[in-house]
Formats: C-alpha cells, structure tokens, sequence
C-alpha cells in the first residue's frame, strides 16, 4: 500500500457497495485514493430478483452481473475473498487469505437470516439470501415433484411450500411461485390444485408500508391464483416437514419451508464489536458507525433514522443505493475537505411484483400504479439501476424491460 | 366387447407394445379385431433416451411421445390405467380401475431394478427406468450441487457420482455425465476437479457383447473426458451415502448411486404366475408363454433364445421392435389362419452412445464406426424407430438427426 495516498476499502459487492465503488471513480482522481472492493464472489448479484431464482421464473446467470464487467479495475483492486473480522481500531481487516489496512471502511455485507431465536429455523428453513441458498430453494421445491412422482403412496403434503413472512421478500415470492407452479405441474405431471402455497405472517397484514388499496389488490390477485393466507398466525417451531404455529400448536405439513420473515446484517458486523440494535447498527446522519469516523455502514447491515417519524426507514435497494451517493460523496469531502452530506431519503416509490404480469404499488408523489402498467414500472425501476451500474449496455443484457 | 370379433389387449405401450399395436392396425381389419392398448401414462417413452434424461442433457418432454399422436384411437381403444393381475386362466386382466377379457394378450410391461439380494439397494440407488425416476436423478444430482453450495463445509463426497454397472445403460450414462457435469459445474461455480464420476462392475470389462477395439475406444474416450472405472469389483451393499465394494468391504462415499447393473420383468408378470428364469420369462420361438398360446411376452419382460448360441438375445430395443413385427403376424395368422413365424433376430448392429459427439459400434456386417461417424448412425437408429412409429412427422418433431 502507498503510504501518501489514502486507502478506501469497500467490504461487499452488494447494491450499496457497488454504487459506492462506482461513485468514488467518477469522484475521487487516481492519485487521490486507491479504492479495493472485497467480495466473497467474483459476481454482484440483484438481491430483488433473487425472489425469481428461488421460485426458478429466471435463470441464476440472469440476476448476476461479473463485477470486472462493470467495475474499472484499472482504478479499483478487486479481491475475492471472505471477511472474517473486522478491526476497527488498528483500521484492519481480516479476510480468510490475507489482510487489508484502511483508511476508510465501507461495510456493505448485506444480511442473513434473523430466527428470533424459532426452535428449527436454522436447521430446516430456506432463506433467500444468496445466489446460492436461492438456487437451493428452487431445486429443492423440483426435488420435491421427483420425489413425489418416484415414491411408493407419496403424500401431497410434500408438495406444500410454506412461505414465512408476508412482508416484501414474502409477497414477492408467493406471487411468482403462483406462476411458476403450474409450469411445474404440466412438466411434472401433477395436478396443481395438489400444490399448496401457503404465506404466513404473525402480524394481521400484508406488506406493513403499503396502501390499503393497493394489499386488498394484491390479496384478491394473488388468492385467485391459489395462494393461501395465514395472516396473524406466529411460527412457534419449524421441523423438517412441517411448521407449527398458533397458541394451539397446529401443525401444517410441508415439503418446502422457507423464511422470509425477519432479516439481520450479516454477522461478521456483530462478531467485529459493532453494536447491533434489533440486528443491525444504528448508523448517524452521515452514515457511520458509531465512534468510527472512518467506517461507513451501509444497506441491510444498518438502520437509518428517518428524522420526520422517528423510526428507521425500511431497508430497500432503492435507499442502499441513495445511502452509496451519500457515502462517497462523505469520503471525498473527508479527503479533499468540505463539509459532509447528511442522508436524507428521497422516496421514489415502490412497486412489488406479484408474479407474470402483475404488480402493484406507488410512485413519485403517491400515485398508485395496477396491473401490467406497475409491472412496467417495475422493469423501469430494475433497469434504471442497471443503467446507473453499467450504462445502457448492461441493460441491454440484462435488463427486464428492453427499450432499445 | 363384442362376442364376434376376437379382442386383442396390448400391456404397455413401450417399444414391443407401442409397435405391435401399430402393425396390428395395418395387418388386421376393423371387423377382424378390436384391439385395446393399456398404459400407465398417457405417453410413451425411448427408453434407450432416458439415460439422457437423466443427466440432464436432453428434457424430459423430448424422450416422450403422447400415445394418442401416433395411435389411430379410431382403431385402438386407449385405456390409462395400472396393470395389477393377469388372470390367464380366466383370460382376464385386472386393472387399478377395471378388467379387461382378452381372446389374444400382449405383454410389453418392461422391467424394474434387479437389486440380486445386495442390501441398501432398494432404499438407496436410483434407477434409470421410466420417465420419472430418470428426470428425480438429474433433480437428485442436481440438488447435490445445491446443498455443495449452501452447506457449512460440505464435504467433496456429495459431488460423486457412482453407477453400478457397466453395461449399454451404464455406460452410455457415464458417457452422458462426461459432458453434463462439466455445465453443471459452470452453472453452480464448482471447480470440474471436485466431481468424481466413477463407473463400479461386479466383471473385468464394459460392454459384454462388444469387440475389444471398441471397447478400448470407448474407455479411453471416458477416461480423457474423467469417468473413473473400478471393473471387477462387486458392490456389497449401498448405503445412504456411501457404497461398500469388494472382499476387504471398501467404502466409497458418494452423494448420488444409479444402479444399471440389473434388470428384470416387470413384477405384474411373476406375480400373474408366469414362470422367471433369471428374472423373465423364457418364451417359445413364436413369443408365447409357456403353457399359453393366446400370450405373447415382449421385450424386457422375456428371454428369447438365440438358437445358434443356445443363449439369450441381450435385451434391446432393437429386438423389441422386432419381436413385436413377429408377435403382430402370428396374432393375425391365429386370427385369418395360415403358418406361425418363429422368431429369428436379424443383428442390424449397435452403436453406444458416448455423450456429446461421442459413440462407437458396429453396423450392418459388423463394421466398426467411431466417434462423428458412429453419433450420426445412432441418430439414424433413432429416426428410423421414430419413422416407424409415426412417420416422417414424428422425426422432424422428436427426431435426433434431422435430415429434412
């Protein structure tokens, strides 16, 4: 490492962490910083179409994006390895072949599953996290089918996939498995009225941020296509074939149980000494860490105040990638001098998926969008990132709404 | 069922099944017979396809065929139900939904794993033997790869693949995973090297039936493309995850095992009463069970003597298609009258597939054919069936080689 000019390392390949990497090249000149972006992958994955992997409506190369293709690595070190511990007060950082010294951190490692502490919610719960783990889930639901075509007097509960958690994650996936089922069924042979979808969700609603209007729609759509509600129903335990919930214990069979209820930043944060609030850190108005000036968190690893209610904001990747303008812009202001930004959310709105071509949810100031005309919305707001990411070519490869 | 005209019931619609149903048609008037098909599914399979199927290089909607596509319904009465007795005696068939009476009866039922008594076989190894189980191995494989990138220090050993036995199944399916499993590694990020595919055989060479430069061949070929071979080596007992080999009781772990080393009638058959050799039934040199003329056994359900070796043909869809053109004249002649055709096997030659554009074999006067050569000769095997079953049509839809 050059000792004059100072390093910034970027931990995580995620929304946050690639826009912030993308930030600090157009803002920062070589000879200002030296910038390493750390990923345990070589790729960057869209953790808002990992939904689609898991319920296997889009193919895992089309939610990830070679890093080198995007990111200039003749101005960033890339380095694929794990991060193991962070030091933050000899500002190092340990990974599983090495090390890195920083003169700013950028933590961007995104979430794990949160159990609440649920008897078998470690062991027998899927959880969409990863390229990987959101594979797994789809081969495990087709490995079902098999199994369910080549046993001796097979069960149909084996066939019912459990979906815990109705907020966006949940929704979002209950609604492209209600299209992907009857796929499966035509290729597997199976009657679909003998897979069940089953959501469910401890508090009384659906997606707590939304309008009324806009869940009773997304309720009706998704109940016509056979999705089943167990609203204000809490997991007590989850075991390898079924779920038990309620005050009254009552166990629901199931071949495929997946957890979407409860999300927490990724436990090397926690296990570095960082202290976690309900799981993640309690960042300032500038986006550090509390009494770490120089270490940034970002995205699903940390809670944002929103100053008007009091109460964090949701963690989405509209705002991760708001928080990424934030953040580099705060590191070049600490290196060139001036004053820094605080984060204030600019709210462009939100549309969930429901699966096929439906979808709903609002925009700009509120306005409430249905049906295929939110459904591209959607496709906009998905290649909009795209294009901040790698201009119009990324979206022309991997894009969903190609307008070229 | 009329009492005029003689009722012909066709058991299977495999290659001896669907093929006997169809020359019936050509060779007997409506007014001479009624003929009625009885099969599980509302398809037919290749089964000679299936190994495919099951390493995932072709899909499943490829290796079938509905029934109905190539079967003039006007003629044949289709009935989709599960054989579950044979009452010869009674002339009678009694099926999961019904019974049938036949004056003439065709038994193409196909075969199941012989699993010779070894322990663990039934529970564990996969067989390559309908639509189904075929499509629940590339799942089960595929599920290992999953559960390899999602688990905490997952050992090596979920990755391997072991196939019990070297014979045509056998070995045209080790050839298969040599090219699947390398895209498989790509698609889930798996270093090749990890994914051992080892081919175990109780004798000291591959391929009984074959010549020994042909032989060679097709090891070489397997061996540069990384199928490891244990030949002369007797598999003892399968375990869930492992497979114990030889006198000093060897372990090899593994996470998938397909057995091909044995097969055998289907049971409806030994059920029914009829008499196993080895497994099937030894037929007379018109095709009929012993005892009674007015059934004729096919295919994998029957040994059919090679009177020049006093051993029996090796069972192959070959000799199925053309037993059913024999079965087929000597129900017509037992119908209109005239001389029985006994059965004599007229070697059209073989060529085993190798995976992607490997294959080797003999043809017509026992030339030998390699690589390119011998794939596209394969190809023209298969069209030629599919030509036979359903015309030019079938081939341009199903077909392998397409020449039109």
């Amino acid at each position: 490492m050059s000792t004059t000019t100072p390093h910034i390392v970027v931990l995580g390949a995620g929304y946050a962490g690639m826009m912030t990497t993308k930030r600090l090249i157009q803002q920062l000149a070589p000879h200002e910083a030296q910038i390493t972006l750390v990923n345990k992958h070589n790729y960057h994955y869209q953790t808002t179409w990992l939904h689609e992997v898991a319920a296997g409506t889009i193919d895992v190369n089309r939610s990830r994006i070679m890093i080198s293709d995007v990111i200039n690595t003749k101005r960033v070190h890339l380095v694929q390895d794990t991060v193991e511990r962070i030091k933050a007060d000899e500002k190092k950082v340990l990974l599983q072949n090495g090390e890195l010294d920083y003169d700013y951190l950028v933590i961007g490692l995104g979430f794990e599953k949160a159990t609440f502490g649920i008897p078998g919610m470690d062991e027998h719960a899927f959880s969409i996290q990863s390229v990987d783990t959101s594979r797994m889930i789809r081969d495990h639901i087709e490995y079902q089918f098999s199994r369910y075509k080549t046993e001796d007097n097979p069960s149909d509960d084996i066939l019912t996939i459990i979906v815990g958690g109705a907020g966006f994650t949940g929704i979002e996936f209950v609604g492209e498995l209600a299209e992907r089922i009857p796929v499966l069924c035509k290729k597997y042979d199976i009657p679909r009225k003998k897979v069940k979808i089953i959501n469910i969700e401890a508090t009384p609603t659906i997606l707590p941020n939304f309008d009324e209007e806009l869940l009773e729609y997304a309720q009706r759509s998704l109940k016509a296509r056979g999705v089943q509600f167990r609203l204000g129903t809490m997991i007590k335990e989850v075991k390898k074939d079924a779920v038990i919930v309620g005050d009254d214990m009552e166990e629901i069979k199931a071949g495929t149980f997946v957890w979407t209820g409860g999300v927490q930043a990724n436990r090397i944060v926690g296990e570095s000494g960082f202290e976690l609030t309900k799981g993640k850190v309690n960042v300032d108005t500038m986006l550090r860490a509390p009494g770490h000036d120089d270490v940034f968190i970002l995205g699903d690893c940390a809670w944002v105040m929103n100053k008007d209610t009091g109460r964090p904001y949701p963690p989405t990747a509209q705002i991760a990638i708001q928080e990424a303008d934030v953040c580099a812009h705060n590191i070049k202001t600490m290196i060139q001098g001036g004053t820094l930004r605080e984060f204030t959310f600019d709210d462009k709105g939100t549309v969930a998926s429901l699966g096929g071509s439906e979808a709903m949810g609002t925009v700009f100031d509120g306005h409430k969008l249905y049906g295929l005309q939110a459904k591209v919305m959607k496709h906009v707001i998905d290649d909009r990132y795209l294009f901040l990411l790698g201009g119009p070519g990324l979206v022309l490869k991997k894009g969903k709404f190609r307008p070229f």
